[in-house]
């Protein structure tokens, strides 16, 4: 147990001051603040102490220099069951500073406010992390408090232990500034090396907050969290049981996709991270019942994500079958009735999320792999038409809408699809004729249109055998990028079968 | 342009400190320092004034208290060009530091080697970071050096610019100033983390360090680059090209395998982040001949991964196909000199590498995932024979053997093995039936074996038609986790067909 006799108050968010200025009254603490603290602390009527009448020195540099002082920092630092410490602290004149409450200057605010450098750069807190570093390192003796959100905590405790803190509640408190320091020069360096253009320092430092628990991993026996670098973006659950660690990679998958069709329109339906029908028509009810029909089997328990609002029709659409989350882009009133007669049903509205980050980790035990999303937006010009026949505009367009879908299945990937909806897709298989096999086998299954079927394949085939399945199964017209050996062998091949080719500039592959 | 007048140096790492000193000599800059480093630098017969002679204050607290004095951040932290704070600093008698040259108290070093943790907090540096975090900010004005390694780049701009250093050279100084204190405060907060059980903190702060950058990222119109937290831990590539994004995954992939096998055997092929072979027999030769012939065509381009020391015989054997990589617990000479006869062939020796790290990040757009790794080793206690026929001893090996292989192909993932080895894999199919379809085609197309095959699932089988394709196909022994409503339906098939059924107490998906 440490008594708290003296306090240092410093602050850039002024907020619920009051209850802890009070508990510190009634155990006689003497507080010293400067500045706009110590301008808010008096407002509340309550007794202060200037800095500068602490340490005598008079604040420099429009307030850069004020706690930069030995008095202050041999207050936080010095070990109070240390004989020599004691004696330095005597014969300074100096004396102890048992509880540190700083936040810091708003960097992380001020970065998303206003592109202005300097003002970023002044918004560097030098003192605060300081006096937090000193006072965390110091807990066997210090309280330090780095949050607004943990004055009712500190509260309880010294109203629980009369004035003092126990070394547990220290222990705690100094983790937690730590994990701010760490946060705030994290948040910095990241800026410093955005405005430098440097993507992959020497030292990379990801920093990002909690969003919430998982009741485990993607297995049972595995410990699972989501964390967001912006908990403001958000995936508004409306509905149903709590979203599972897989729940969510799958939904991340399913949004990707979505955010990839024209807006507010489109359906995608994913099982294991994998699409397995997604459908780009413009009219909703039609392209739900596409991607449905996609792979109507492998529905059964997957993720449906809708790029609109859901109606009371499609609402009865979906009801129909057992599907584990429907994320929209919002739910019309009658639609939401309907979806939540089915109790454990998870409703995600995902029309206030933005997805715009370029980065991607991957980390496996403790190397990460990390590059920049496969975001590039192709448009015709990336296709170069290499066949005799020559594609029909419906024909491009479907292409096109398949390379897409492609650029979204695990590789090897091949999607086969007409009138803008996959009717076949094979993915993650390690030998390109599998997922050919794959996604025609699923076209044979379910699909009734066969009318001019497109092919898209995310990279190039390695030999014919591949491209001869496709034909042989109906595809009028195929995507793929070029770059194999045998390209020649291959664009000989359509011309004998006056199959559309394209050849694309870029390749797909996602695993 | 700012010319370098003094400079104030203090400096865990004493090395590679003469030619600066010289150089700084040379330009008539004066040096301050203090303890350790003012010793050092008298011992090299340099002229240096002690900070306490320089602040008028006598370091305290064993040292805890010397640099944290107004006059010191006063002299960084003070714009130059600005007319009220040459005032501040012209009334205190204070003068301007120019140069920074701080690194820290080896915190993360100290964490490696000890357990003692007031040893390991008297290694948080407190004065190092504030000197350096000021100067950083004040890039504009002042030049800070946080490593050894920068000394020789700031004695060229030294050089170059006649004692001065330009604004582009402080501001990289200053970008990798703050790399480095974030990076120590991310060391420390996730040490304090650790230290107290807290596997997902309010804020997760991740470190890393740059290995390399890659030519591009899984697509060669995006970036990337390979991290690691022990940058000590190293693959060692032997020989061939550069190792691609998709390489490093694999390789990873397999590697994870092959340390899931007995010590020392067992061969490895991944092909797009998926087996498409293992086994696990004891004889390195068989192992490969077996792995290689679970499906020698999707092998085509693979990455091999031998848990054992490469001979030239299987050096010979591994020559006959096209691989990316080959990565080995070793390399004989002699079939070293055989394996370089494939110019581009990559040879990594995996025999100084560990695996020990327990939580995996994936990120998606601003959100991560984060979630302990599937390292549960299991034992014949996690298995349930719910079968009236009991396995033999090696059926019970051979499910052990596919439900292992299981773990770590992507779901739904369908392994069927015979002898210690796969012999047909089911992987990243969005219905599990598909998968036992893969599984079965593959062993079909490839397999000579036949007798006592075994089958595993990643997770429970939804209906009966997966177990019954399996036991047609000729499995006799089957695997799953529990959980369908339909258990006692599958039971009961297995009892009607003869066939062994086991549940398992875990499931293992991996996306």
């Amino acid at each position: 147990m440490r008594k708290i006799r003296s306090a240092l108050i410093s602050l850039s968010d002024k907020s619920n001051l009051k209850s802890l200025l009070q508990e510190l009254r009634r155990n006689n603490v003497k507080i010293i603040s400067s500045g706009g603290t110590f301008k808010a602390i008096r407002k509340l009527k309550f007794k202060c102490l200037d800095v500068s009448d602490f340490t005598k020195f008079k604040e420099i540099l429009n307030g850069r220099v004020k706690t930069l002082h030995p008095k202050i920092h041999a207050g936080i630092l010095n070990k109070r069951n240390k004989k020599s410490h004691s004696i330095d602290i005597r014969k300074n004149n100096f004396e102890n500073i048992d509880l540190v409450v700083v936040n810091f200057y708003p960097f992380e605010k001020t970065i998303k406010q206003t592109k202005n450098h300097s003002k970023i750069i002044e918004n560097i807190d030098i003192g605060g992390p300081t006096m937090v570093r000193a006072a965390a390192k110091n807990y066997n003796d210090v309280t330090v408090i780095t949050s607004v959100d943990h004055y009712s905590e500190l509260i309880n405790e010294l109203k629980k232990n009369k004035g003092s803190t126990s070394l547990k509640f220290r222990e705690k408190m100094s983790r937690l500034a730590f994990s701010e320091t760490a946060y705030y020069d994290a948040v910095i360096s990241n800026y410093f090396n955005k405005f430098n253009n440097i993507n992959f320092p020497k030292r990379k430092i990801i920093y990002t907050n909690l969003v919430e628990n998982l009741r485990y991993g993607e297995n049972p026996h595995q410990m699972g969290a989501l964390y967001s670098q912006n908990i403001k973006n958000k995936l508004e659950q409306i509905h149903g049981k709590t979203l599972s660690y897989n729940n969510y990679s799958d939904i991340f998958a399913a949004l990707t996709i979505s955010k990839s069709l024209p807006k507010n329109a489109g359906t995608v339906i994913v099982k294991h991270g994998n699409p397995c029908g997604v459908s780009a028509l413009k009219n909703n009810l039609d392209s739900y019942e596409s991607a449905l029909g996609s792979d109507p089997i492998s529905a059964f328990g997957g993720i449906v994500s809708c790029n609109y609002k859901i109606t009371q029709k499609i609402a009865s659409k979906l009801n129909k079958i057992f599907l584990e989350v429907v994320i929209a882009n919002g739910f019309d009133k009658k639609a939401l009735k309907i979806l939540r007669l089915k109790k454990n049903l998870r409703l995600v509205d995902s029309s206030k999320i933005s997805f715009d980050e370029v980065w991607k980790f991957n980390s496996i035990d403790n190397f990460s792999l990390i590059q920049s999303e496969d975001k590039k937006i192709f448009s015709k010009k990336d296709f170069r038409i290499v066949s005799k026949r020559k594609p029909s505009r419906s024909q491009l367009d479907n292409l096109m809408f398949a390379f897409n879908v492609c650029r979204y299945t695990k590789s090897n990937a091949i999607v086969l699809a007409c009138n803008k909806s996959t009717i076949g897709i094979g993915s993650g298989q390690p030998s390109r004729i599998d997922s050919c096999e794959t996604a025609i086998n699923k076209m044979s299954k379910f699909s009734k249109i066969k009318d001019e079927i497109v092919a898209a394949s995310d990279a190039f085939f390695p030999f014919v055998d591949g491209i001869e399945k496709l034909v042989q199964s109906g595809a009028s017209a195929i995507v793929q990028p070029a770059g194999s050996i045998r390209d020649k062998e291959i664009i000989k091949f359509a011309n004998e079968t006056n199959t559309v080719l394209v050849f694309s500039k870029t390749r797909h592959f996602r695993h």
